[in-house]
């Protein structure tokens, strides 16, 4: 961390500073330029608050040298992680295809549609038994029984399943019916949640929030894996911009960021990045093209009469022809699908 | 509801849509153009899914004419909402001020703070027992023991009590020990809390997410008042945009605009806003002039010291003179303070 | 042209507003639903000024059906546009890469990397002469000795020329020595410039602006097309969001909707939006795949001692393997390059 | 400047990178911490390539200590500028209120606008003559016209013209008829027109760009200043948010900023901000609250059939009732108006 001093900071106030610091342990080594004294601090400075640091009225500018995530860092863990769900390996060489409807609405429906995604190649089934709505007028979910039916699809299929938890007091019942944990986007700080899936030894697909940074991002991962749980999939699905045209601005950056910053495994949600069926396909391959490790994809049997998303659901048909030209793609950037 | 139709639409595909939308008891009447042929929907088209008609091949866009809001909305209920904590008054002609630290540290501090910041003028005392923080390595509050200890403080003033709850979990505990719930900007969507807190009877604080309109922010009042409490104070605290002087940009239109769409309170919270404590001053100012129903100030009795958010939280002297000016220009824009 | 009017607006009072759009030769239709009456105007509304029907105190809203650009507009012209640069075509089968440094640096800078880029597939030579920085005090181009480098470099290799104009006063000397015009980000509404460039019968290489929408783009493509150019091709070159790690947002979805919403090439500029060397190749193979008509990319003999944007340039090194990528993305979505 | 290296560079290498900055004569200390090593940069680092810097291997992040700006930065200069407008200072005591139509129509138009807001107790002349409109197809303005009718206004008023200059080549003519340039948000960044208003001693209000951040806008400033025009007037009007209710997010919290980071007086205008004149009104209080020298404030004799920006246009009674309320805030905080 580095402090930079107000032009004309007093040595007396400079050796005020120093005392502080030594009692945390920190070294500093201070630096004079021609108007402005900068001090560097060396030693583990995450015991300080940063916001009481500015707080002293010679200190100008405080500079974060280091990142604040530590467990989903990269430099300290140089070797990708790659997460095994059943027999599929998250973050291998392996594209995988997450697919499914945006909610779970009948015994028929969700075996109807894994069936069709499986048969194209999706490997993991996703499907929203607890849907968060803007409205509290709009459709909430079949809950327990949206989970119960993502089963019988998976005893169809042997898909493993992916929901979205939305409330602590629900971990027991999705730790006996997920494979893996979705934390959506509106909750990737609720913090509370993120602690009690970190407790647990199922993967999270942590989606990134429509507003939040990178290092949030991390740091969210880094409230699951402090408290055990190493096995989170980081999820890009658009963050919100002053561009009204998409329902959010998918950000590609994201994924060579994020796997350059990371060790953790990198997908992409073209579905909600768009909110328009018509531009899931070319998203899909930007994303693969630019290293995704796979993605998340909503189809539905009838898109016209989804209860949820459906203007963002792929049929069948477009599926099949998305799966197709995504498979070319993955091939040429050297992954299998 | 209004559906523009792409241009060249048939007749008989027109007879369709009209056919589909009399199932749900709406009428329909058409509009004609030179290129473009546009449906009136009358009716509750609530219960229509926006998303399915979408994918309706002819149709081109959806226009809603109507907020989705509804027990918030000033149209709906014209005169304004005043809700009694205490023996005050939120939404009337005072403006209330809230303050305290940023959390509860230890009885000394809450004690001494509050007695200070209820000398000076405030009437709520704000502190936070559970903190949600970016980083897991963050002071997370004293938790059960920063609601006891606000406690004594309210014995000592006799000032009620805001305090951010961020887990359905501890209500029970809150309804106890608190005068008001506050549900903090990263919680504004967290729905299942919302729902939690709208069975109760207690007047809710609804912080604006960071980067939610305010259609979503009176959505998530919806929420709440949809359960049944209608007592909800909505928060302006700065909203994210492409500027990083300010920890965050204060939407001042949101005052405005928030009075006149709804009837319940706004209040402004400038400490979260800036994130500079200098700031805080000439934004709460701001915030009274432009038409705010109160205030909610982050205030310090060793703000150098803080456990968290200190570089935002006003010294007792910054405090004194900040309610000085505050009251002037109170009375300047004709309310009490 | 849709108008939403308020609850409870006297029949009178309707009358008044159709008679006012009677006089610009518009007809009305109106629909009366429940609380909502809403009159759809038919006819030519672009006369009309938009913001002071808003005046008219019983309208509540106002919704535009049709896009306002006309000659940019994919519906009113399904062909898509084709441009014609020497013997090469912009949005035609063939991807077309665009290359070279920044700035014009010396003869031997450009013509070295003129040979460079031109051996490894680019086909349009870049490189500014007027450079518009932030600072008054960064390096501000060669100018117009610029420009006469450039042509050696053409002389040497036969690659058009595509460089920046940043005045209206420049355009014969530019007509004289450039192929392509190229309006930067910072002069997306430069209207003087647009429509000057919109007087000359060169292509014209149009770049979005890091906040402007989509519609903003194509209006100010209008600006140039209605002045008689109608050789537009638009560039994605990275928005303005909250996110500060990379240098801007790389819009990836602009490309499919621009595509959809205009028949005019577009091409994409990673090399601004990420601003950093090593993320040109991901974003590169991203937008391909996502089906852009050429990219424009930064290449330098000696990165590390540009005058300008060195960070973000590639060495011939990294331009090689950049284009021998893209070369496979492009045929795997069937296209040359 | 520091610099930060990446982990485990080594000494030699550390010692290239001293060498290479000794050329530009620039001193370096090094703080070497447990896994980073820090190099401060001591000596006139202005004249490095930043860009280039980061190409280095060895270059983790690069942190400027200093703002960039210098002429307009008030640690180098404490005293705050006061500009002269005739007879009226800009800077001072006095809050000064710009007030006139969006554009000139006509000699009757803009006659009485004048003499009604002078009346009110504005004392400058607003009045567009180009107008920078992002359709083609709307008004553009009188153009010299509307200059001629801004001079007759100002003989039977007295009152001096800002308008806004939209093209370097017409300088000459505004030399002649406007006492203050108006750089319009589009143009902030037309650094062309920005050194030839430098060049001249006529004031400048520049106005922020509505996706520009302050270190930006004081960098555009600064363009100006170092030609030697260094009579400019900041302006904010509303930046570019994810929030669509109102047409732009007013930024209040960027007049206490720009006050404590330049010694240039700062003003705001809040009809382009909200664009919405009901929403003029509260903004202004806030502004003049917050600390504003001075607001420009659209008003139109008759804005319904204004021909353009109507609906953000006070009414001769809107504008007389907001200068009432705006005085009394002026007094409550100390100025006079």
């Amino acid at each position: 961390m580095i402090l930079v001093l107000k032009n004309g900071t007093k040595e007396e106030e400079i050796l005020k500073i120093r005392e502080m610091l030594d009692k945390y342990g920190i070294q500093v080594n201070s630096i004079v330029g021609q108007s402005t004294t900068v001090l560097g601090l060396v030693g583990d400075t995450t015991v300080l608050d940063i916001n009481s640091i500015y707080l002293n009225k010679n200190v100008e500018k405080i500079i974060k040298v280091q990142e604040p995530y530590k467990k989903a860092n990269k430099k300290l863990h140089p070797e990708n992680t790659v997460i095994k769900v059943g027999n599929m390996e998250i973050g291998g060489p392996n594209v995988v295809v997450m697919a499914g409807p945006c909610s779970v609405e009948s015994r028929e429906q969700i075996i109807d549609i894994a069936r069709n995604v499986n048969d194209e190649g999706a490997s993991i089934l996703r499907g929203g038994a607890w849907k968060p709505r803007t409205s509290p007028y709009s459709f909430q979910g079949l809950k327990a029984d949206g989970l119960e039916l993502l089963n019988l699809a998976k005893d169809e299929t042997g898909m493993p399943i992916v929901s979205e938890i939305t409330n602590a007091a629900h971990i027991e019942m999705f730790l006996d019916s997920v494979d893996i944990f979705q934390i959506g986007a509106r909750n990737m700080q609720n913090f509370e949640l993120l602690k009690e899936v970190g407790k647990t030894n199922k993967p999270v697909l942590l989606k990134r929030g429509f507003s939040n940074t990178l290092e949030e991002l991390l740091m969210s991962a880094e409230y699951i894996m402090s408290e055990g749980n190493e096995d989170v999939i980081l999820c890009e699905r658009g963050i919100r911009s002053f561009e009204t045209y998409t329902r959010n601005t998918l950000d590609i950056s994201a994924i060579p960021a994020l796997k350059k910053l990371s060790h953790l495994p990198v997908i992409v949600d073209p579905s909600h990045a768009a909110g328009m069926n018509w531009m899931v396909e070319p998203l899909s391959m930007a994303a693969v093209a630019a290293g995704a490790d796979g993605l998340i994809i909503e189809v539905h049997n009838d898109p016209a009469n989804a209860l949820c998303d459906g203007a963002q659901s792929l049929t069948y048909g477009e599926f099949k022809e998305t799966m197709r030209k995504l498979k070319m793609i993955a091939n040429t950037v050297g992954r299998t699908m």
